[in-house]
């Protein structure tokens, strides 16, 4: 685990200025970085750090040019963040959690399968005919109902419980104590006022690349056969709400407490703020940007815009509006003046015409 | 699992319009249905799938006279919703769980007696002097505490904390990791800025016919005597947030992400939208019903009333307000333009007067 | 558990008004109370209940002069409330979860010790390094990760899962169902509209005399070094969204529901309300005290504050345009008469000049 910063810029295809031969044995931020260790500078406001860094090497951009003399050495690259992300994510390899074998007590129903290099946690429950591809780390107490499928690779955190009929896919990244498949929240309301249940019969299917964060709940889809989705390269935070039958685009990433109604169609390449809500039914355009706490309650957005508020609005018409708003009691005040003066005014005319 | 239609008009109390004599072995949605399925038309904008339809045979309203020549058999009923999800539940019933028996490892406490038809999960934990009903279906991870009773026909589905004290109803459904009976929030402010933990020692009752979804949390109530009580027939959605001695009145409804603070009692047959936030020590009236992501903070509400708004308003008021809202900068711009020619309207009256 | 008036007294460092030789074997809120029976009368629109109560005794203020004959003895103390708290904390002592020894079956890793007092649940976990202090009680389902520290007196209730590497105080309480230390929501946007998933190395650090409620998420820092922190004293409800890198200060108390998004800094003794969110990147000042459901954006706070609304404002700023924000259509209107009599003003005018 030790490198010169010579061989760190041939695995990141950087040029070295200054000694290359120093050696390097960790990653840190540029203004706590110690000596042997390595930084990047990509935001430029933090340049200031560079001429008083103790990191012995800084990842910078190919066109950076110092103002002043420089104690570490330089690795320039075209895009330096991604560059220390990506020595993070071979350090992250090198140190992270590669347990594999079975933990006693554990539980596998039948006709189950799991793959090579399998993980699976003292406690955790594995349902019937559920079908682990490889390298899949199971945690503790997870729970793994009957006719699941699980791709390879896939990671499932402790305590998360995933109900019958679900399809995660390869790659996929599932935080503690999530929920997923639980039932739609479907109710028909009955004459003398109580409600019955509605049965739910879809799955999920969660597709490749995706991450979903701690204490989530994706509910399943009413319908045999329906499913709710959540398209490759999803990114879901902590406490989000998915309702049934709904749909999360491609490659969308959606903030903590953030919840989505039942049967919503979510565009691909979309960002949605934390705690925003957004209404059943509706099919919203792609790229879309909605600002946090924000309730989208229409269907008619527009790929690209920006939202902000409940209902939302266009972002920036919000911020105007909401500008006035603070001032709303000046504005009530200053119209009131007027209607006076105009009342004198009108009663003065009379007089003249 | 095929019946004719002629069957399924005979258990849906309905009269069949068409080839009675056709098998059916699915339910689906009209405008997926395939031959040998059976779907419902209840909305008319659906009306067009019943003209294209390939399902076997359609369940309509008494009074549905087809404006084309149908390929399908029909159903008459008089409630073509309720028949459908009739049906739905009958073949849920079917194919649903029901696994009986104990699995080991398990954890049954002293004194503690289940009845008839009972499954416990591996990895489930059951305390002491635990009271639990015929055909209860308690999932891998549970946790039930000392001195719990479970009713009949209740299931608890896989990583759900009941706490010690608790009293579950009948024919309660509880999905995956949600939390019944945690410790209210309450500390006493002291002199030096701490918090001292006020001891939480009531319980959380939860009648007949809940159900709630997953990961919501129900914190038991403070005085020992005292509860937090979800009364018979309430809904809760997943992610929801009841305080210490709450209680929430028969046959609500509350969406996903909702909360209510502490000793608010929220009426009966209610509809709450998703991400509310209901404040404390309040009492709602009954058939109240607030918007998504609406703000409760004062107690007057009207039985019936329809509310919007963070604080809530009028339903109706909050839009209209909120219509003008969107364009307070023009507001702001006219009532500027206003004064700039009253201004010079009163420098002239000087002049005429 | 019986105690004469007079013992009662003592114990408080009261004194006794009626006879002090009754016998008291219950608290109970002074409008409920019954024979045998003590309650408190703090917040004066309760004195009515004094007149009418059948508790046996009623801890009063010191000078608490009663308006009518009482049958019930009086305890005179500085601080009723306070008084009854500490009351309510030996009784709830009595009655307690005193538990301790290990049920089976239940796993521990390598290297990993615990103290005196301990109690481990059946299906707990607790993996390698790790380091359990005296009268750590560790519920049934709890995972506790690779290389933690979980300090003196602490109590983890059902389902808790703890990342490898969390450091927990003591005198802590984490109710069921919460996770700590889970990844940061981290991920890096590339160029054909995917994202890398940023690997997150830091950890939590959560101090002394914490409370977390059911179903919190406190997501762990990004580098290593790095730690997400629960300052000393802090009381963090249910369903709390805690991001990465963040830290909330000594002795402040969140409210259900809300959120605070990455590498903030919460100030000390504040008060945040229910389904607040908080921005990222911010350092909010001291003594903040957020009204429910609102929402924080920007940095420049001031000790002491109280703030409302989304984005926020002061509090009593937000209730006054939010009052004018009811009328808004009254006051488009009001403006639009106004226009109209200056159009007809403005268009007399040329005649008179």
């Amino acid at each position: 685990m030790e490198f010169t910063v010579n061989q760190i810029a041939g695995l990141l295809g950087g040029k070295v200025q200054g000694d290359g031969n120093e050696k390097i044995n960790m990653l840190a931020k540029i203004q706590d970085a110690k000596k042997g260790q390595i930084a990047f500078l990509s935001n430029p406001k933090y340049e200031q750090f560079i001429y008083t860094t103790n990191a012995t090497a800084v990842i910078v951009k190919n066109d950076f040019v110092p103002k002043k003399d420089l104690a570490c050495a330089l690795i320039l690259v075209q895009d330096p963040y991604s560059s220390f992300t990506a020595l993070l994510e071979e350090y992250h390899k090198l140190i992270s959690f590669q347990k594999t074998g079975v933990e006693q007590p554990s539980f596998i129903g039948e006709k189950s399968t799991t793959g090579a290099g399998i993980y699976r946690g003292a406690f955790s429950y594995i349902g019937n005919n559920v079908a682990i591809g490889v390298n899949v780390k199971i945690y503790p107490n997870v729970f793994i109902g009957d006719d699941c499928v699980i791709g390879d690779h896939t990671v499932i955190h402790a305590g998360v419980k995933i109900y019958a009929g679900t399809k995660i896919g390869n790659h996929c990244l599932i935080h503690a104590g999530t929920v997923i498949g639980s039932d739609g929240f479907g109710f028909a309301p009955q004459a003398d006022g109580t409600y019955k249940t509605i049965p739910q019969l879809g799955n999920v299917i969660v597709e490749d690349h995706v991450a979903i964060g701690a204490n989530t709940v994706i509910d399943c889809a009413t319908m045999m056969g329906d499913a709710t989705i959540i398209r490759q390269g999803v990114k879901l935070d902590n406490l989000i709400q998915i309702a049934h039958n709904v749909e999360i685009g491609k490659n969308t990433v959606i903030a903590a407490q953030a919840g989505v109604a039942g049967s919503t169609k979510v565009g691909e390449s979309s960002i949605i703020g934390g705690q925003v809500g957004i209404g059943g039914h509706l099919v919203l355009a792609n790229n879309l940007s909605v600002g946090a706490q924000s309730g989208i309650g229409k269907t008619n957005t527009q790929p690209g815009e920006k939202l902000m508020g409940s209902p939302a609005i266009g972002l920036t018409e919000y911020y105007r509006a909401y500008a006035v708003f603070k001032n709303l009691p000046d504005i009530a005040h200053r119209l009131k003046e007027l209607e006076r003066k105009m009342a004198e005014l009108v009663r003065k005319e009379p007089i003249q015409s």
